[in-house]
């Protein structure tokens, strides 16, 4: 029985690039290890309450409907779908990546009549497709766009989708996973009805949690279901009565309390960086990474004028080999970048510099290292191009 | 924008005999605080790898299914029907408790037929019935029994269950929340097909993950679905994908890392415990606290013979005043201890002692302040004698 065999657990550090996790700051690693909380306990209903308020001023949101779902991001995907559609219903999906592929899949599992909007991956969806397909049907019930393609590098823009999804009736679902924190994103203003995120990427927490937030009209439907939501676990009308209730708190799951401790403190150094000193702080350094790459003669994947700056995709030179150069740069330097996904597999690698990782050291080793190993794998370069070019985007 | 407010996190310190979490070891503590990892880094993976094996040792079992899903026990209940029924599927649930009612409220969200085998709350399902019930439809897919039921105390006996069970066709599937690691629980010997817990528990790990294993005749389910499982981010046939692949590990979802790690830890400190050295701990810890309470007059909630060790339910003297009690525990002593659920409401308290908080210090602690508050609310009690009574037990 107890001769089941295991390693001491002693991860090596790391650098982390990669499409998330990424980094963690030494206070949000030191707030797992406070005392342990049962969630009705009263101080930690105080936590609970802060956090609700935080992720309120993150989102830019008054929305009573606003916390954290206990679980990752790809939770908070199938609560917005599950919670909001039911079957018959109809759905617009902008699919110009891997995670709107995720939505279709998701969506159609609701029972939903999936309008899917293609497009090239790399490229945004633009707004006279988005009006096509919100014609297309007599009644849209969704509209569903990612902020921030995880798979491409893309930022797709919002405000006109917004504005179609109002004039056609239809309520606007964000995907901001890899977004919220590091790009402008404001609910309100926008006009966004359902959103959610990951705590692992610009948030600069653990992964575990998917910050979400939904509007009064998005609200209302969960009140006119014909039927319950498929899964209790991501209910969002019960999961509310326990993180924003209206009298007494309501025992729906225990909550996990230290990844709740992680996201109170990184949204306080948000708070304390400042919302508008952080989407430039990853400006500046997504930025100058781009412009290194550019100089070394690489090929930026995301169309020109729509690239996010928390995580940037670039095309692997040919005959360059994709996972040795992944490789080495895991065990010769620690450092983790992402491959492509999907369509992109081989084609691009993807670089992260989100939360605590986006910084100018991490820009300036990355550069440095990848015209390193890329020269011995045979591909010719002008030296220090790249480090030239993006230090000076770092002023 | 920045004058939201909040509190600097600072825990108090608290002794957790409540239905969990539990306290956790220092050394699962640290364990969260190693450097962050990627979910597909080859160092994690490693990781990953042993987390099922341990797994597998403390479920006592061989099936290829063994990991944890990334959520809380309510996510793993949820997943354990969405799963294995589909729409028109009968179902037979044994309700003595308030989580065997939540397990009717999502086998019915899952479109099955449920067959409740309602039983007061405090008393095991009988054989006769849980017969009677499987008889009583043409063809029964599933029988669900909660192992440790949270809220009334009472442990289920499986043995004639699983034989009965395999005798009409049905599937077992068992909530083991509040016993995995703290009670014996043999999946393979006793033929449970389906199986969830939480981390949170007698595992001694915060909470967050839910331990989950499923046996061949189960999986083979999963493949003969007609139609997708409603949701993406509990779908076992791709979760296995991630966790226990047979070629490459596919992508599901951004594990949460830092649970992981506390997770593999406290499997470790199971393994080095020893499985039935913690069982008797548990054992041991749990009778002197029952008989250190039936000294002192109160009387225990669960059916003689059907006790958990784990959590003992004890009825609240008449006159004294639950929260008040539960109150001065937790402000004046810094012990949290559970209410009622349900119709159990303001009748009994529920304590607490798993894994790490499983100790003979806190239970001769928990009887004395306890003695200690009701002589003050009025309760008269002959002196010292729960004490007297558990310390016989601890030897």
């Amino acid at each position: 029985m107890s001769d089941v065999s295991f390693q001491e657990l002693k991860p090596p550090p790391r650098i982390l690039l990669g499409p998330g996790p990424s980094n963690i700051s030494p206070r949000v690693q030191m707030a797992m290890t406070q005392p342990m909380l049962g969630h009705m306990d009263p101080y930690f209903t105080t936590i609970v309450a802060d956090a609700v308020k935080l992720l309120r001023f993150l989102f830019r949101t008054e929305n009573e409907i606003t916390f954290p779902i206990s679980a990752t991001g790809m939770a908070g995907m199938d609560a917005s779908f599950n919670n909001f559609l039911e079957s018959g219903d109809v759905v617009v999906i902008g699919v110009n990546g891997f995670f709107g592929e995720r939505m279709v899949d998701i969506a159609s599992r609701c029972g939903a009549e999936v309008v899917r909007l293609d497009v090239e991956w790399g490229r945004i969806v633009e707004s006279e497709a988005i009006e096509a397909a919100l014609k297309s049907r007599k009644r849209v019930k969704l509209l569903a766009l990612v902020h921030a393609e995880t798979s491409t590098g893309v930022l797709q823009p919002l405000a006109e989708a917004s504005r179609l999804a109002k004039q056609y009736g239809a309520l606007l679902l964000v995907d901001a996973v890899t977004s919220l924190g590091g790009h402008e994103l404001a609910v309100d203003d926008w006009g966004i009805d359902i959103c959610y995120s990951g705590s692992q990427k610009c948030i600069g927490c653990p992964p575990g949690l998917s910050p979400f937030t939904a509007s009064k009209a998005a609200q209302d439907i969960l009140e006119r279901r014909a039927s319950k939501t498929p899964t209790f676990a991501l209910d969002i009308s019960m999961l509310a009565r326990y993180w924003v209730p209206r009298d007494s708190r309501f025992y729906h799951h225990t909550v996990p309390i230290c990844m709740l401790y992680a996201l109170h403190e990184a949204l306080v150094q948000i708070v304390e960086e400042g919302l508008e000193a952080r989407i430039q702080r990853h400006l500046r350094h997504g930025t100058a990474l781009q412009a290194g790459l550019e100089a070394m003669g690489l090929t930026l994947h995301a169309q020109a004028g729509h690239r996010l700056s928390t995580l940037t995709t670039v095309g692997i030179p040919s005959g360059v080999d994709d996972l040795r150069v992944r490789q080495r740069l895991l065990n010769e330097f620690g450092i983790e970048i992402g491959g492509g996904l999907g369509s992109l597999k081989g084609q691009v690698w993807r670089v992260g510099l989100m939360g605590y990782s986006s910084t100018a050291e991490n820009v300036l080793l990355f550069l440095s290292v990848l015209e390193k190993l890329l020269v011995e794998e045979g591909h010719s370069l002008l030296a220090g191009a790249g480090v030239v070019a993006a230090v000076q985007r770092l002023r």
